[in-house]
């Protein structure tokens, strides 16, 4: 019996995490704070199909106050139980059309991919040291892998890259400081999917599919993933070529 | 013949990157601009005893207008001519005491060491575009390592080794980008340095040491490094242990 906090739930991959969550036992998962920063009927929606078990807690990334906000709503409904996994999901990716030297989005990037995330994790630190899981996903991307730039440049998406390399450096300070406190911190790759930000039919995974396969990891137990990079596990595409192999391994930083 | 550009010129490293160049014969370097957002006695000086061949710039990193203003002035400088080696050295080391929670200083440390960075070579690009080199060196660290993070957790300096980690992402979008232009853009690690950043006497290296180490990886011929993470190679620290090795290969990201 876990509770989870998703940020970026309004649609997408966060909103696929939601109802994958919603759809488990309660036995399992006793509450999900999904989290969106404006009006989503989507999530207005699975709320009322899983009364008070799907909680719908308005929160953006970058303004600091909302995230204050969003903590006293959710220690409140915990009710003296703390938050046993949150999953940092909110992001987006942007682009500059004529290569880096063209890129004037990286500070937008930064302060959504990277600083939301860390005041997210330390505003919810003490409810998370309260917990039972103590598990932080980061969902990152191989696109922020440096090893891998070459075989990322088809994308002319510097901004993307830069912040999700920023946001595993950021994932792995914070590994290492809590792991004596049974924390695990992963910078989780959920492979490619037909979402606004990934692609349409294109990609290789529906949101479904790699929410399915994004919990299996955030499920294992034991703290054998913090500070890692991981890729998640899908049948049939742990053998496919470049970045966008789903075999479950660690991601090259 | 070439000629140099350094950012961050006023004291440490750079002081001693400018020093040593401005020793060089003027048939290997042309010109050192050495770029200070202040007013800076020991640069002026330098400047007197090399007339016309050391000059001092106004440049500070964080102010686009200022770049601006400052590559107007190298250009008119330059007479026609291009830049052909930029050397960004500006950066800044913040500390958390209590850990990546207490963080409150990562935007901070983004905007000077990574989008000053940006905003440097962008600008300087049209410059060096007609420049002979066409050589950018990044001053990092193994600091910013991802990989090294374990080794590296005794120092609580977060936003450093993250902003770090995101310049070196910075770096190898412009190398794979403007390596068919002939460039070669590097994350250069100069070495554990006595400087006002990097520890008084306890670091391993002068700055001058750390600045002759340096460019004899920036004087390499080719573009081999391009896109990589070069340690520098000193003579009898080659098989220090842990991450101050200077065996002069690249370091893990
Ligand atoms: N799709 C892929 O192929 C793929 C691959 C690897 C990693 N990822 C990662 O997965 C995560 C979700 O991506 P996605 O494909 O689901 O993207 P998406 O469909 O574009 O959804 C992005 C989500 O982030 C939210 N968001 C953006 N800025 C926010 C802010 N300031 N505060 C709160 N929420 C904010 C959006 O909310 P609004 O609806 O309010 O805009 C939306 O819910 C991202 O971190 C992305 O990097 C995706
Ligand atoms: N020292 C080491 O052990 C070591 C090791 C690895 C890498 N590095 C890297 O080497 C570089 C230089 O370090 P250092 O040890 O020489 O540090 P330092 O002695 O503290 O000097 C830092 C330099 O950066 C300049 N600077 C800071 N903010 C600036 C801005 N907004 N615009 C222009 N200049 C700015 C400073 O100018 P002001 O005088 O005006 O403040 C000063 O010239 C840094 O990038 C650092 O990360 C150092």
């Amino acid at each position: 019996m876990a509770s989870y906090l998703i940020t970026g739930a309004s649609r997408g991959f966060g909103l696929a995490l939601a109802r994958q969550l919603a759809s488990l036992p309660a036995s399992d998962v006793s509450k999900v704070f999904a989290t969106a920063r404006g009006d989503t009927p989507a999530l207005e929606e699975l709320a009322k199909k899983s009364p008070g078990r799907v909680v719908v807690v308005k929160l953006d990334v970058t303004n600091e106050a909302s995230i204050k906000q969003a903590a006293a709503e959710v220690e409140t409904n915990l009710e003296g139980k703390g938050l046993d996994v949150l999953i940092n999901n909110a992001g987006v990716c942007q682009y500059a059309s004529d290569g880096v030297k063209s890129m004037d989005n990286l500070a937008e990037s930064f302060t959504i991919n990277v600083l939301g995330v860390h005041w997210v994790i330390r505003t919810f630190l003490p409810l998370l040291q309260k917990g039972t899981q103590k598990k932080v996903a980061n969902i990152s991307t191989t696109l922020g892998s440096i090893t891998l730039s070459r075989s990322a440049h088809y994308l002319p998406a510097p901004a993307y890259k830069i912040s999700k390399a920023a946001m595993n450096s950021l994932t792995v300070q914070y590994g290492i400081d809590c792991e004596k406190e049974s924390f695990t911190f992963m910078a989780l790759c959920p492979g490619w999917m037909k979402t606004d930000l990934g692609g349409g039919e294109m990609a290789d995974l529906t949101a479904e599919e790699g929410a399915k396969a994004s919990l299996d990891m955030i499920f294992k137990p034991g703290q054998e993933l913090n500070g890692q990079f991981p890729k998640i596990l899908v049948q049939g595409w742990e053998k496919a070529e470049g970045n966008n192999q789903y075999d479950g391994s660690n991601s090259a930083w």
